[in-house]
């Protein structure tokens, strides 16, 4: 139904806003933290959507935090966009450790298991929130390429590896996605490099 | 009953011995590669145990498969205890992620994902296959430390997180676990560091 109002012609249907203020209303919820308890129930009161209309939507509040988490969590990342490049990595991965020690952490990693037999959530999960997060942090580190903090030529695919797959391993597989501590430890061993200064050339 | 079976005595239990040989023909059919079909059937003929057998002990051969991988895949890991430790790094790095590529990788992403709601899962694949794995590269980064090829203090699970998290992420996330120059590219990059020269201390 959405999908036929939009086609309906310019301007935004009401429908249309209805769903996405509840989408809204339902990553604030889950934002706020583990006290809040995220409820269908506590959505509907916060967007003032009526529950039926949420649920014809979204069968389970499952299925609404994925898609309010894919629909929204990019559009406020944290990612400083000026200043020194190398502190603007620092802050943006701690604050995605710090999304993935709550129950954002458990979505995302629900996600991720669900997208390794579910094609569709997998291209959600990439296309939604993986590739433009990607998109701003090569931004990033081209900027400190250019500005003579990062080492030119670097590849930047391999460095959004380096520093994003330990906090994606350790959501998944290991027991914590690590502190803020843990994210200095990463983020200086990558900077600085784990050989010698004796045998660099 | 195996467990029973061992409790009987000394020795080495007929059905314990019948246990370990199919799970040894399953990993080596499974580790065989793509054109060599994974059936309940092919295991019984290489193992000389009846399907009967082994459908008592794995009701599916996704089962036979994940326990078959967590018991034996750490045994035959490629992990080169002497030599450059640099140069094992990337021979182990290298070898894993060619082991992501084939259907091993389908089976450990499914592993990762099950544990992601099922505890025993997840503690079967961190006793079974995760922590072994970085024991041994932690001895291997240490020893690179006393031999002076890398840099001294570093933290070791800190330079284990960089260097396989990476493979993590592109199994589990990215397209593809990446080729040999994608490995390459990952160990030049966490070995250098991503700091510009001008800017270390």
């Amino acid at each position: 139904m959405p999908t036929l109002a939009e086609e309906r012609g310019p301007g935004r249907p009401r429908c249309q806003d209805t769903r996405q203020s509840i989408l809204r209303a339902a990553y604030e919820l889950f934002d706020e933290g583990e006290d809040q308890p995220f409820t269908i129930e506590a959505v509907a009161r916060r967007s003032g959507a009526a529950k039926t209309t949420i649920y014809r939507w979204w069968p389970t509040k499952g299925a609404l935090a994925t898609e309010a988490f894919l629909t929204i969590a990019e559009k406020r990342s944290a990612f400083p966009e000026t200043g020194s490049a190398i502190a603007g990595l620092r802050i943006q991965l701690k604050a995605l450790a710090r999304l993935f020690r709550g129950r954002t952490g458990r979505l995302v990693a629900g996600i991720i298991a669900e997208a390794q037999s579910d094609p569709e959530a997998r291209k959600a999960f990439i296309e939604g929130y993986l590739k433009p997060r990607r998109a701003t942090a090569a931004r990033i580190i081209q900027r400190g390429m250019a500005g003579g903090e990062l080492r030119p030529g670097l590849d930047v695919e391999t460095v959004c590896d380096a520093l994003y797959g330990p906090l994606y391993l350790r959501l998944m597989v290991r027991d914590n996605p690590g502190d803020d501590a843990a994210v200095d430890r990463l983020v200086d061993t990558v900077l600085e490099g784990i050989k010698a200064p004796a045998s660099r050339r």
